[in-house]
């Protein structure tokens, strides 16, 4: 390909700084080095982590960088020594890397992966401790080891499942984050049993997705709780059969749940990133075994707090991160379930932009009617 | 028997008011009604929830009150329709009821049972709501449902356990409440796996159980936590391999853990009943799988916090009452167990009084060099 070992400019959206709007710049984009896949990115979504480090609050944040991490798109070229994949695979950029040799991916008990986290987390590559994006010699950081909101980008080979190359990338993008997390957290990380109650607090695509998964686990209650009553009918298709808005009752929404199910629920997800609905979620579980798992993202500096006794008394506070999938191994997984139409996708997809739009895209993200908007990178206008 | 039906006067160490040394006095003892095990009490160990009660600090505390709950006896006389036990039985009062009907005892995920716990916990019998001491016609209420700090208690069925009637019971007394507590928080709720890395915060009897417990689980390294050096000779023969004073480091105590063993623990264990303990032990264990057991008990009021963060990178939050063993059930096959010397009990007892010597034993309860104390009942001088 004319391209390969070439820096390649590209249209990408360019955070300089905090919370000041996105800029479409022609970046250049350096050749993957040893261990690196450049990729073509064809359609990526936006997520919360997105406009968390956008806003400023992330005090990992690092500026200029090129945000996203919800992705799908084609292998331009592949440096040294990777084996993988190769020129022209089908590709979901994994913002949770697998590298399968280090202790924690040889440990069998999570899908956190150490091996390029000290890059990822400093927004540079691991060969050489730099970026692979400028702008006139100025070099832009990387973000989650992703940076989905430019043409093309460069990521680690750990950090990069291949995919079933039949699949629709303007639907599969959403692999690469929200959906995984909520169907993950509930079939990896709880291990919801058919027949159990479940409170889901949150009803966007994460607490949606964690719907799914509960119906799909056979759970027979599945309460879904949120504050936007808007939320509500459309959550009755990803499987909610009962819902609660807090701002309703006089009793706190702990309380209410343990009286609508004589105790309390098996299991409660917190998909908001609130820490006082984090503490709720944990107390709405049944005594003796009730399990709580955090998926929101909280504010950094926030903490949780309950009293011992809760834990003491059988209740279980777990957290989830990309629903403990392992992302290079069970991605493609997700790609056939999807493709044997297992899981749902496109009922995810609220709004269709480009990549021009891409700051209309950030302030959808606030509207309570948009789940996600997937962006088509290669269309300019 | 010639008391069968009868009311019994005999000695009880009563708590008249908090924090007031107990007093020896005359109890009249009421026969069981239906469902009740009325047990001549012949050994019983203090536990820091007694001092707990009795200090005032307990918010649930009544006065005045029979404390105990670590206890063997036989049983004297029972009441209507109570088929496991009968005169003559040797038993351990259990704390934590076992019904086998309520939807706890059923669901098979908790050892805490439902079914008398409205009536314990305001210090009384389920059948008439009112309790079966007295003094000279005033009502003495009974604690946790055991009282074992009198010649005679009564009993629920539900909370007494029958055990081989070869057992030593100033021994096996040990089995109503620590010792099982650290073993089952390693067997039940932790479930440790050979080759694990153990913290454990506080060398008391609870903490030298779990010690225990994890060395017959398998546990590679035990690392034992104590803010008094003292406790760290007799720990050895409980299974811990190092020894870590927070003391005598500058660094918090998670950072020298995770320092100590390449990134965290596997499980820890809080044996204290300290807040800022607890948080510790959840921080120390290892990104991805490390578990935390809360054993300690706060005070009441106090409560724990961290950052979600914790969780969502795969920490797990947990807390273990009665060691999750289920009492009328796993107690005998933990006497068993004793008899065949698969456990010690003999080495947590390092001091043996009367029950005319209470006042001392509760002293001792907060000198370093006791374990526990065990009191013969019936010698009174
Ligand atoms: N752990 C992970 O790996 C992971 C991955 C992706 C996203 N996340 C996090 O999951 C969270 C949810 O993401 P999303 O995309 O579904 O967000 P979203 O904003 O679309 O949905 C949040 C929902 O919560 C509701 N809500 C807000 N405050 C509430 C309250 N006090 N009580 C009840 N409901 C309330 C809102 O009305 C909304 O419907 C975010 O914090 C995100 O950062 C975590
Ligand atoms: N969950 C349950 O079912 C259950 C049952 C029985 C007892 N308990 C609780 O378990 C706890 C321990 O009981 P025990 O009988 O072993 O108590 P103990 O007082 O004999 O032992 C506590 C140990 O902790 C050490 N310690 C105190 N502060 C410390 C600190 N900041 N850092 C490190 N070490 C510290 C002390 O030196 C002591 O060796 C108590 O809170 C008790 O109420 C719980
Ligand atoms: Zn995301
Ligand atoms: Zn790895
Ligand atoms: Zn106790
Ligand atoms: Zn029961």
């Amino acid at each position: 390909m004319a391209t390969q070992g070439q820096f390649i400019t590209c249209k990408a959206a360019v955070a300089w700084e905090a919370n000041k709007p996105l800029v479409i710049e022609d970046v250049q984009v350096a050749p993957p080095q040893a261990g690196e896949v450049r990729v073509k990115i064809l359609f990526t979504a936006l997520c919360h982590t997105d406009a968390y480090t956008w806003s400023g609050k992330d005090p990992e944040g690092l500026f200029p960088c090129i945000l996203g991490h919800e992705a799908a798109g084609i292998v331009e070229s592949v440096g040294e020594g990777v084996t993988e994949v190769q020129t022209g695979d089908h590709v979901i950029p994994c913002y949770q890397a697998e590298c399968r040799e280090c202790k924690l991916c040889k440990s069998g008990k999570t899908n956190l992966c150490g091996k390029v986290r000290a890059a990822t987390g400093v927004g540079i590559m691991m060969n050489d401790r730099k970026t692979r994006f400028s702008i006139k010699g100025k070099p832009i950081y990387h973000f989650m080891g992703t940076s989905t909101f430019s043409q093309y980008t460069v990521v680690h080979d750990v950090s990069v499942a291949k995919i079933d190359p039949t699949a629709p990338l303007e639907k599969v993008c959403l692999l690469g984050c929200g959906v995984p997390t909520g169907l993950g957290a509930v079939w990896n990380t709880a291990k919801v049993e058919a027949g159990s109650i479940v409170a889901i607090f949150g009803l966007g695509t994460i607490g949606l997705a964690v719907a799914e998964g509960a119906k799909a686990a056979g759970a027979s209650r599945i309460i879904g709780i949120d504050i936007d009553t808007k939320k509500f009918d459309r959550a009755k298709d990803f499987g909610v059969t009962e819902f609660v808005n807090p701002k309703e009752h006089d009793k706190p929404i702990q309380q209410l749940l343990i009286d609508l199910t004589d105790g309390g629920v098996d299991y409660s997800f917190e998909c908001i990133g609130n820490v006082s609905v984090m503490r709720a979620a944990l107390e709405c579980c049944h005594k003796g075994w009730g399990t709580s798992v955090i998926v929101g993202v909280a504010a950094s500096g926030q903490e949780i707090s309950t009293r011992p006794f809760q834990l003491v008394t059988g209740r279980v506070w777990k957290g989830t991160a990309f629903g403990g999938f392992k992302s290079r191994s069970q991605v493609p997984l997700l790609v056939d379930k999807y493709m044997k139409k297992e899981i749902k996708i496109d009922e995810y997809i609220t709004h269709k932009l480009t990549l021009a739009e891409m700051n209309e895209a950030f302030d959808l993200l606030h509207e309570g009617s948009c789940l996600r908007c997937v962006l088509d990178m290669q269309v300019q206008g």
